[in-house]
């Protein structure tokens, strides 16, 4: 496949691990925290801890154990998907159990195959384009976003495509689309026939009741949108391995014929279900326990985004994000990313992301996360506060 | 993606159920008895069981709790399959841990893309096929398999391809292929610089040790051959999923460069990683104990295939398979296999799966599984000697 040399020479993170090794090589007693990689640190709650482990040793009995199960998830998961995340305004079957959103990304890029048009944020979570160039799309279109325009694509310049990626809240920027601009997307994705794939899976850091939580709270998303969601950042489930991915019933192409029946056609075919167990674990994260339990995990997350906002701007910094969202996007105008990463390691022993990781637009910016353990937190803003000071 | 509608209305498996469930309409009193899809009926063995749950109740404490892991796998597991599978055979980074065989291939037909040819055996497991297909694989060459040429295909009459997908033992038909004629096999990859996807998921049914149990076994083969290997069949895990990929190091594509750099390269954009609950029981399976539990599991098994194909056979029937493998294969000379399905079902309450599920050298055959409660296969070898001399 030659589409595959088509892909920078490594992917980000790996990329950010090999310059933290470099650094502790040369600094071996550095003591590093890392608001780099948006990967959770706090323990699974513990009903839903339970619930995984006592499916497990349930698999050892000839009552609890379950071989291959429906590829499209268990009926009870999809059907509390659907009641617990979208208030019933989806139907159990059209909720796909998947083993994550990245997964599921590749897959539905498998779907749309390489003979279309897509158009991504500029910044993104890259999947959306490099997991499109291995498919062979030829046809990328960058919607840039940034401070001036609120992090919104301006439409009105973007050329119609067969596909609009969009992540609500936004990884990297934090940035949270209001139900206006919504609202605006699915006109544009009704006007130019395109399928927007709406990536909601940091949905449950949005605590703005007027913000929307699905796309599927505008009117007509239906008809215009897939929405891929996941149990990650909502269960700390980011090893777990579990989330899913919404095909409303009224999705079709352009000659009638249903996204869904395709969609169920391919899982059926290159994939094999969720875990079991990932499954059991899902079930127990949306019982009336579990959403209690998730919800003060939500809150720990946010409170430390809170921190960190504050005490950056306390240094005179500018903070985008980290409100309704766990990452925090911070401008160093004229700057490059590279090296302002290299300056939070060398100055603060603070792992950041570059935001040119994400695209072009993130040039001058670095991407924070709140997912820490709360010491961690502290001492990363204690840090801030000495060392800035210092000069 | 316009390859989809290529597919056949729907896999095999929903479609042996919808029948199942009509049967089961109009004969509401009737106790079938599965011997149809493939999957595993016994408990996980209880180290195992213990292992997942020990683990998922980890998770929920701060020193057990991990987030992502390596998208290829934690380093013990890979370490573990690389020992006690490969017998080091092959080294730990070149062993990809996977969510189970299905979905690798799935990557793997993405790794390759579109503009290839392949070959696959006549019958054969229809993902090799049908996911090539959704890829938009144009050119799929067929090498029938039957008993006059002893299961192996006549290499002699088919053309050069770029990927030649082999299984065995193989799924359905039970034949293992032996150190002879894998030997032909890579020397025809090696002759025609093709590369062969060989799934070994049913290799821990081979107790001859004549019988290679790995195409690593064969010279050479690390130059030519990917190895797809599975826990469902070896553990129990087809609920839990688990798997993993050999790609070999000296593995090069016909310009000198690395198939496993585009490998790490595409699992790190479109996968991320198996369940760490699942790898933590993949460990366990390849623990001493584990390794003496599985094995028992294995045996049992084989058990189930003799006493079918025992049988089967004192009834007068051609049965090949069920020695080294988890599956028989019977013939009945010019008659539909879908007809022989539902004579099966009308006659002895047993499920089974079509031969022409799996190819058109498949028409005259059904598969049946030794995957069963003893109870059921017993009640099944009954069915079988009463209904059969009834007429």
């Amino acid at each position: 496949n030659p589409n595959i040399a088509l892909l920078k020479g490594s992917y980000l993170f790996p990329e950010i691990n090999l310059r933290k090794k470099q650094y502790l090589a040369e600094h071996p007693e550095a003591s590093l925290i890392s608001l780099g990689i948006g990967d959770t640190t706090e323990p699974i709650p513990p009903s839903i801890a339970q619930s995984l482990a006592d499916f497990s040793l349930g698999l050892g009995t000839l009552d609890g154990y379950s071989g291959y199960g429906q590829e499209q998830g268990k009926h009870v998961l999809r059907e509390k998907i659907a009641a617990k995340i979208y208030s019933h305004s989806v139907q159990p079957d059209e909720v796909y159990v998947s083993d994550g959103a990245k997964c599921d990304l590749g897959r539905l890029q498998t779907l749309f195959g390489n003979d279309i048009s897509i158009a991504v944020q500029d910044p993104a979570y890259p999947v959306y384009s490099e997991g499109s160039l291995i498919q062979g799309v030829k046809e990328i279109i960058s919607m840039p976003c940034y401070p001036e325009n609120q992090f919104f694509p301006d439409l009105g310049s973007v050329p119609r495509t067969d596909l609009i990626y969009f992540c609500s809240p936004n990884n990297p920027t934090g940035a949270v689309a209001t139900k206006a601009q919504l609202e605006k997307l699915v006109r544009f994705a009704e006007a130019n026939r395109s399928i927007i794939i709406f990536d909601s899976a940091y949905a449950n850091y949005i605590q703005d009741p007027t913000i929307p939580k699905s796309i599927y709270e505008i009117d007509g998303a239906k008809k215009v949108a897939i929405e891929v969601g996941s149990f990650s950042k909502l269960a700390g489930f980011t090893g777990v391995r579990l989330g899913w991915t919404v095909i409303p019933d009224e999705l079709k192409y352009d000659d009638g014929t249903s996204v869904k029946a395709d969609w169920h056609r391919l899982t059926s075919t290159i994939f094999n279900g969720a875990s079991n167990i990932a499954q059991a674990g899902g079930c127990a994260v949306l019982d009336e326990k579990g959403l209690k339990e998730i919800s003060s995990l939500t809150q720990f997350y946010l409170e430390n985004a809170r921190i960190i906002k504050e005490t950056l701007e306390g240094l005179g910094h500018v903070v985008f994000g980290g409100v309704n969202a766990p990452y925090l996007w911070l401008r160093f105008k004229g700057q490059n990313s590279w090296d302002i990463f290299q300056q939070f390691l060398d100055k603060f022993q603070i792992i950041t992301t570059p935001g040119s990781g994400f695209g072009r637009a993130g040039d001058e910016y670095i991407r924070l996360t709140a997912f820490g353990h709360r010491k961690d937190i502290l001492e990363a803003a204690a840090r801030l506060k000495k060392h800035t000071n210092d000069h």
